[in-house]
């Protein structure tokens, strides 16, 4: 591959790594940006490292926050004996933007996996058993995805908060809503057979 | 939709602009610069000012170039008898990376297209016959789209050069290589029956 320009070369090159874009779609972003208006370029860059300087953990939840408290947490109308476990920051904004979660969020910062070399201790699951114990949560639901390390997290989880006698819950995994069942893979129509409920 | 973070909420409305990224692909490459070192991020940011910079067009084809002149122009080996008109500098690279066409380039900056008022004279095709006379061009090869604008633009430019008893030719339109007959749209196998080559 010959290259044109060192300038262009660099920018696909750095594009190339962010997840979900390969070199194609890299070298059609890379071109879109040659076209747009300078300032447009200079604010996205802003917008990059202003992310990278000014984002910090939220003290309470471990979430992102603009300052010490993220808004979720400072919001007091929020159901403050509801704590939703969830692996990052990513995950939280997910359930977030349902609208339809009005309790709380405890951010582990991970899943237990020992290939990994990642165990309870390098995760929140201390200051979430802190926060179980100073704070009136009366359930705490386990949002974590249904994989390997989400069930031994989610087990391990559950064992650490059972003796406060807090309620321990999960999300349903099962059929997505809308899809066919003919189109779904085995584990999920085994677990939607486990977590059937009553009608 | 709640906002977590103003600084996260600008990057992902920033990144959202970009071609082929949506809401989503967004919300998730600002999660994972969000994990990328500073400095990586900074030589991203830098990458994409740094093209804005510093890319020039190509006084000879009117592509893009890091000085006055590309390096497929300032290239001494190039066949300077073949001219490879292309629509902008994105079409001359996907050429060029293909590796197999040895001649030079003309980029027109675009095609005629009435309803968007863009008439030849908005074009780099003045530009091109002035090439045409002045260099040792013995081909001029039209690497334009298929579509109205690419067919009007060909033939204006045809008419432009016939007159200077250069050979004028056009890429090949038809079935893709490897592509099924049966998955192929009717305007395509049209064009492929009309251009049929003799075995």
């Amino acid at each position: 591959m010959k290259s044109i320009s060192v300038h262009l070369d660099r920018l696909v090159r750095g594009l190339s790594k962010l997840p979900g874009i390969g070199p194609k779609s890299a070298s059609r972003i890379a071109f879109y940006i040659l076209k747009m208006r300078y300032e447009d370029v200079e604010a996205l860059a802003q917008a990059m490292l202003g992310l990278k300087l000014n984002i910090t953990q939220c003290s309470r939840c471990g979430g992102i926050a603009d300052g010490e408290i993220c808004p979720v947490c400072a919001d007091e109308t929020r159901d403050r004996g509801l704590l939703c476990i969830v692996q990052g920051a990513k995950d939280m904004l997910t359930i977030e933007n349902t609208g339809g979660y009005r309790g709380l969020f405890h951010v582990l910062g991970g899943l237990i996996s020992p290939l990994d070399g990642i165990g309870p201790e390098d995760l929140k699951i201390g200051r979430l058993v802190e926060r179980c114990r100073e704070e009136s949560i009366r359930e705490v639901i386990l949002a974590l995805n249904p994989t390997i390390e989400g069930d031994a997290t989610a087990l391990y989880i559950a064992r650490q908060i059972q003796p406060l006698s807090i309620r321990v819950s999960r999300i349903a995994h099962g059929i997505p809503v809308g899809a066919d069942l003919d189109f779904t893979d085995t584990a999920t129509i085994v677990r939607s057979l486990e977590n059937r409920t009553e009608l």
